[in-house]
């Protein structure tokens, strides 16, 4: 967590987010006021945010990582414009440290050239177009930082990315997967193209696929950026 | 900056990075043996931080953002296998916010649906590589967020990713510039696919091109994630 990011938690009245993220927060909620709801209840959630900001509390709506990507930002920023009450609110979007980064580092530094971040959700966006998106990131040789690789009813997403980088990228090509990256219980597990999907792959995994010139050395995955020894 | 990055430095009894970087640490350094090195001189500042560490001291070597993008940690882990001398150290990479999240929250929330990060730097990428994967993000309809967009000698870059991007996306597409991203004297500005390139643009600037969702929604750049309102 951002110095940045704990003193806007610090000063808020109401802390508002999806519970398993609030359980995360501890000793920091004390003496708020703190309203928690299930995944799928986004909208609502962004929604009582915004009204209790207008009855002029001070809110604060959390995210995993950054809330940026893939998280809770753009939802809050769609509502206050929906409702046309932005020129009301002192709005503050406050950048962290996203899934990708978080687990890059644990795996050494595989992020080190141009990667393409994308997400097998296909709750909000069609399937053909992530497939295309994977494809065409594999092709053009970027890492790829895969979110919400595959959960209990989405599993066939993730073996159908594999096919599709197979197409681009030699099976031995080294694959990542961090588990609940940075947070207590994190677990790091280093694979490859050909065989990563026979590891258990979760709603809380990030999957890290290397290019075609990210390395093995020892116990970190590194994707050289050119540097001559 | 992070709790985890700010207890490394302060138990760090030597802090080494470019000099631009170290500056930002004022009182961090108090005390603490500092090596700061001109830009290209990645390699020699590393090996320095890693002579250091197996000399037995404490070494932090610092980057802006996250050190696994485009940044040290990379540099560092080559060097330590290169040398075989890994087993010897207790490394660590601490992951950071990195600019393209920086900008993006500045700009409100640009990045959440999938993105491209790429790099505009041909110092160590071929350019030709550089313009596959600026050429099939487009193509793949990924936001895309630039980093070393444009330098004093190197200008061409940027008009030709312009150019690219420009066969995919309508000419309003919108584009956001952030210079110095979450420091002191920050820069936004919100312009145009077709207009960007007649602003200033530099080193310390991230370029984010939105893809066919994003809008400009008041003061905030939004790439919809498909929610219904």
């Amino acid at each position: 967590m951002t110095f940045r990011a704990h003193r806007a938690l610090r000063e808020a009245e109401v802390v508002v987010g999806y519970h398993t993220y609030l359980q995360l927060l501890g000793d920091l909620l004390a003496g708020k006021e703190v309203i928690g709801s299930g995944m799928t209840r986004e909208q609502e959630r962004c929604r009582s945010a915004v009204d209790l900001a207008l009855a002029g509390k001070r809110v604060a709506v959390v995210s995993s990582g950054d809330p940026g990507v893939y998280g809770m930002a753009g939802v809050v920023l769609e509502i206050v414009h929906h409702l046309g009450v932005a020129e009301e609110l002192d709005l503050e979007v406050i950048p962290g440290v996203t899934a990708a980064t978080a687990a890059a580092a644990s795996l050494g530094a595989p992020l080190m050239h141009d990667f393409a971040t994308i997400s097998l959700s296909d709750l909000l966006t069609p399937w053909e177009v992530i497939r295309r998106r994977v494809e065409l990131a594999a092709q053009a040789d970027y890492v790829l930082a895969i979110y919400n690789p595959k959960s209990k009813k989405r599993v066939r997403q993730v073996l159908e990315v594999q096919e599709l980088v197979l197409r681009y990228r030699v099976p031995d090509t080294p694959v990542g997967l961090v588990r609940n990256a940075s947070r207590q219980g994190e677990e790091v597990t280093f694979s490859t193209l050909a065989r990563f999907t026979e590891l258990p792959i979760d709603m809380f995994s990030l999957v890290i696929v290397g290019n075609s010139g990210t390395r093995v050395l020892g116990q970190h995955l590194v994707t050289p950026r050119g540097y001559v020894w």
